[in-house]
């Protein structure tokens, strides 16, 4: 099998067959640029499981993801597609990067979910840019730019509720789209509480990656929890 | 004389007139966020006097201004208006933190004029939005950050052959804009090359405050030389 990509929690294989590929969750665990390292037993296989009933949801809500099929714990089979190189960022209420560059409290509800783009970039850091800047250095063109809103805040629209449902506040989250060799823009990647912030709405608690940036502890039993509770979707 | 506000480069005055101020161009020089502080003898007066030729060419273009009248070397009459938070930016070229934040050399030009927005705030250090951010936080609506881009695109239009015909590239500048008490939306502030990029057609020499930033020199020089060369328009 032949390694296509190593990302920073994800292997992508090829297959036999050309039009898919082999994606391996694994454990690791990155942030600040992968400035911070970390990882947990069973992390790559509790992620699978997330993202595996978040697309079937959103498959349910008739968005095309990349996914195919689970192969074992820790891979998928899911279509080749070409990732565009922007993540696609949804806030319903202030926290993180935006609270922090206007000086905001976290935890405020937004009027409207606020979609952002980064170019994906390691080297660069992930450079926040606006619509011109992306039109203009061809990163992606109108017509993609409006498929990528829309369709993220149509994820958002079946995401929000189904959390809400369990508890949970969907406060923000990061997906990435492919395009497929039909030129359609399907979602790819994952939905996971690595590049989601999930609050628990009673207690406040986080439920995601900000346990590890923060150093809250209790990292693994978190993630475990919101797929306890997805499992009863 | 009533102070009204002190910014790092110019002090506002209360008139007589309730619907008029004055302002004082200084003679001091920021960067950086005024982590680097310095200035010359004469800088007010030829910001000043930039911005006087600038905006005759733009209210004659039927851009509106706040400008009124000179009325000594380093003070004008302008119209009272309310600052709109947002520092209003084009670019044609790729320089500044657009080169930097995507790891691309200072000079390419753009396929069309770029906007980008920047909440005003010494505090926070500018921080850069996109137009969700703008409408979610409040800054201001639709209608008007679809006001702010045309005008400035107007603007562009106008000053980049101007600059052009001088031989000068004007590979960008960053406007404020102000409501009226009628609540109209007006250019504010000043255009000078302490807020734009403005390089030499021939020799591709930098003559703004860029030879201030990077410690150029011939800052003084450099200002004279595109207000003599304004002076011939």
């Amino acid at each position: 099998v032949k390694l296509f990509y190593e990302g920073k929690a994800k292997r992508v294989y090829g297959t036999e067959n050309l039009n898919e590929v082999e994606i391996e969750f694994k454990n690791s665990l990155t942030a600040f640029n992968a400035l911070k390292k970390g990882e947990f037993d069973q992390k790559g296989a509790v992620n699978l499981s997330i993202s595996e009933i978040l697309f079937a949801q959103l498959e349910k809500a008739k968005i095309k993801t990349h996914f195919v099929r689970k192969i074992s714990e820790n891979r998928i089979r899911a279509l080749q597609v070409q990732i565009i190189p922007l993540e696609v960022v949804v806030r319903n209420r202030i926290a993180g990067s935006l609270a922090k560059k206007m000086g905001l409290e976290e935890g405020g509800e937004l009027p409207f979910p606020v979609v952002e783009f980064y170019y994906k970039s390691d080297e660069l850091q992930d450079p926040f840019l606006n619509d011109d800047q992306i039109y203009a250095l061809k990163l992606a063109d109108q017509n993609e730019v409006s498929n990528l809103k829309k369709q993220v805040l149509e994820i958002n629209k079946v995401l929000k509720p189904l959390f809400q449902n369990i508890g949970i506040a969907l406060v923000d989250f990061k997906v990435e789209f492919g395009k497929t060799p039909a030129g359609e823009i399907i979602l790819a990647d994952e939905i996971s509480p690595d590049c989601a912030r999930l609050w628990d709405l009673k207690s406040g608690e986080k439920m995601d990656k900000d346990r590890f940036r923060r150093d809250l502890g209790q990292v693994k039993e978190m993630y475990e929890e919101v797929l306890r509770r997805l499992k009863t979707v």
